[in-house]
């Protein structure tokens, strides 16, 4: 299995294929530093195995952010060392710091600009991207990633919406400045030896962005500059944020936060002509540098898929190992039937959105991190009947089946359709015995299956198959 | 050449593969009637010879709206009719009638919704498209369009923010209901021998739209229900429209008004992908139903490899047929190189965003409708030389060049560009003598050329290439 071969990136040697991308927790304080929750959710990672870990993004600058990591002086530096010493200790992952610098935002709905940014803050920037690798590589870290994606600085010079008038806007070249001066004080700071990679939106994904047209150029840019790694995000701007009247803006509450982290609402694999369309630019100029594909990619079938057919060279999986952080062991073990299923129904972002502590809605209530249990015995059925029906009401239809028990605990219920024959499709998960089914259309036989996962994800048999059909309005005109 | 090869659609036999869109005109008066420019519009498109003309949205009730269209009553017949004859005397194009309705909008920025509408409204609704059609085809239209996309009635039924509690919404069989009835009433009213087509949105793009998830099931609906063309648009929706004061909400202007009308940051092609996707789901389940891609498609060498390769039976083409309208003739008398390209600026949707009359920015000041020139007579370059210079200037690219002349007119200069040895694109095309190109990287070698064409698309001999390029920043660190 390709997803399972290692890869070198620049003598950082990944066990496998799987990267986890740097997503928020808010588990830091205001400080900055990191703390017992902060590393328990890192080791947690480390000991499914993924072959590089990037660790949330932490700021440059110091600035006032809430409850996210800093690595902006020296002092920085113990803390982090230290939780990269347990993940090294927890398992052979490979571990990356993404680093970012934001501007600023009130309550208010402002926001600074990089039109607003003389070319002395500029350079102070670079400075500070550059410092702060070091202090990454002096943390223990194997690689450091520049976060160059969504509404962040360095995302917002590469924006076609950066319509400066000197060297650093308006023309390709020059909305690509500071990112080249970036990744040059980087490198000439952390040395040749170091795994630096790059974080940047395939597309904007906003009136007036840029998109693959522009960013396979950037990510070549990025490849003559010998970026080690390039992973492809999308979306995620502050131009369509909602804004909530007395809270900063939040990036990914507009349609480019759905781009960003894609909904039930898209289609598996959403993003991956992204990764596809820079690897190929990539390719055909004579650069390999490895591609991360990201973005509602559930499926170790999927994953091979997007690997085998070259459109990618790594696969990113956030939500995913959120939900179960122990993917890519399961995938190693061969027991990928215990993978306790993302349902990509964004709970995870509605909690970052809302300042919150992030977490999985499918872990126990009030977890803060992912069970780790130990137990090869699976839930049961507790009236040996999973007793499932499924009804056809008003266009929709509603499923209901019994409780199963389990001896640590059930951890929630998978259901599984088939439509007209085909295959048992994974369609949602939850924790209660009931469910409404909406994506359904009439003419269609839908089969329904049900079944109990445990907290280490060992499942209770299927349950029986209930079937349903709505009334098909169409019949009548088939020729 | 598949693309001029004749399509047959339940009778109405098209001599060749290009389709002109439904494309608004506001030539009408606030009397919705037929007049003198929009009789001119629609024979002029006939005159270059498109497979299938589709008439600009009429409205099936009458609404204010404008100057729009209407064709709510048996009043409207007559207009109708004779601008459909002229079209027929021109040339051999089949002429379709789009249909629409449309909720009430105000200035105010308040706009109806589907979930305002009761029971009776519904049913007051597919019996108005079902009479509107009655009508069409009366009028001697070779079939009727039915518009179910962007921000209109159908369309809003359609779309996955339509949440209203009874059986006209929320699951995905509700959301078809109207649809499918409007279909039904219809078909019962026009008859099995007439063609009638669908345009809907393949994805909304826009926060919690729906995406190919959901249109492909729609799609085969419509295949399953006899619809006999279907015609794939995206977005275009009042969800994030932006206000403007004192005016009406105009459903184009945010991201998803980008999406439907893909301008200079889009790849040529954007929303093919939406076309290919619904095909191969209705092939994949036995139906032929012809799919139109549209979207930025611009040269004759794209658009029959879209249907080579299968991804669509039809090209829909609007602005690139409205800054040439013989764009068909051209390809077909063996003369690509004189069609007049259409630059993608989107100048026809920022008239149409403001309310005023659509026409070409490449078509002559003050002219109404495209030219029409009988004229072999090419340009020359004014003092025999073009005397093109390229000269970089703070990280974009400078061009300037001597006029040329014509016996007629000279309609403008086409700007193209090789990279690195690569072949001559056309990148923009301008009424002056300058040019600035922002769309330039470092590193890459960029030779230029211009020339000179008149109203009839004869050009002048290429200019002298002129080269340039950009400093290298990453010169230094390419190992």
């Amino acid at each position: 299995m390709k997803l399972l071969e290692p890869l070198d990136i620049n003598g950082m040697t990944l066990v496998n294929r799987i990267v986890l991308p740097a997503m928020v927790t808010r588990l830091s304080g205001e400080d900055g530093l990191v703390n017992a929750d902060i590393r328990d959710r890192y080791v947690r990672f480390a000991r499914g195995e993924p072959g590089l870990i990037v660790v949330e993004a932490m700021s440059v600058h110091g600035g006032k952010s809430g409850p996210l990591l800093k690595i902006s002086d020296d002092g920085f530096i113990a803390g982090q060392a230290e939780m990269v010493k347990a993940m090294h200790d927890e398992g052979p992952s490979k571990v990356a710091a993404q680093i970012i610098h934001f501007l600023k935002i009130a309550r208010s709905g402002w926001r600074q600009k990089v039109g607003d940014l003389g070319l002395s803050e500029i350079r102070a920037i670079v400075r500070q991207y550059a410092e702060a690798a070091g202090r990454v590589r002096r943390a223990g870290y194997d690689g450091v990633e520049l976060h160059m994606a969504h509404a962040y600085t360095l995302s917002s010079f590469l924006s076609l919406q950066n319509r400066r008038a000197d060297e650093y806007g308006r023309s390709l070249e020059n909305r690509m400045r500071m990112m080249t001066e970036t990744i040059q004080a980087v490198r000439a700071e952390v040395g040749r030896d170091f795994a630096v990679g790059v974080r940047f939106d395939g597309e904007e994904c906003i009136k007036d962005g840029y998109t693959l047209c522009d960013s396979r150029e950037m990510a070549l840019r990025m490849a003559r500059l010998g970026v080690n790694w390039i992973s492809i995000s999308a979306g995620g701007k502050f131009e369509d944020a909602l804004h909530k009247p007395g809270e900063p803006l939040y990036p990914y509450t507009g349609y480019s936060g759905d781009r960003c982290m894609p909904s039930t609402n898209y289609p598996d694999g959403a993003n991956i002509y992204l990764a596809e369309g820079i690897k190929q630019h990539l390719n055909a100029r004579g650069f390999a540098t490895p591609v991360v594909a990201t973005g509602k990619i559930r499926t170790p079938e999927l994953a091979e898929s997007i690997l085998v057919s070259g459109r990618a060279d790594l696969i990113g999986m956030a939500r995913a190992l959120l939900a179960d952080p122990d993917w890519p062991l399961k995938v190693r073990l061969g027991q990928p039937d215990r993978i306790v299923r993302c349902v990509y129904g964004n709970v995870c972002k509605a909690l970052d959105e809302n300042f919150r502590k992030v977490r999985c809605v499918l872990w126990p209530k009030g977890a803060l991190q992912a069970p780790r249990v130990e137990d090869d015995q699976p839930p049961v059925w507790t009236y040996d009947d999973a007793g499932l029906t499924a009804v056809e009401t008003r266009g929709r239809v509603q499923l209901k089946w019994n409780h199963a028990t389990d001896d640590h605990a059930v951890y929630g219920y998978e259901i599984l359709r088939s439509a007209d024959g085909g295959p048992f499709d994974h369609i949602n998960s939850v924790k209660g015995v009931f469910y409404v089914d909406d994506d359904v259309v009439g003419g269609v036989s839908y089969r329904y299956l049900v079944r109990a996962y445990d907290l280490a994800g060992n499942r209770t048999p299927d349950s029986n198959i209930a079937t349903v059909s709505l009334p098909d309005l169409a019949a009548a005109m088939v020729p």
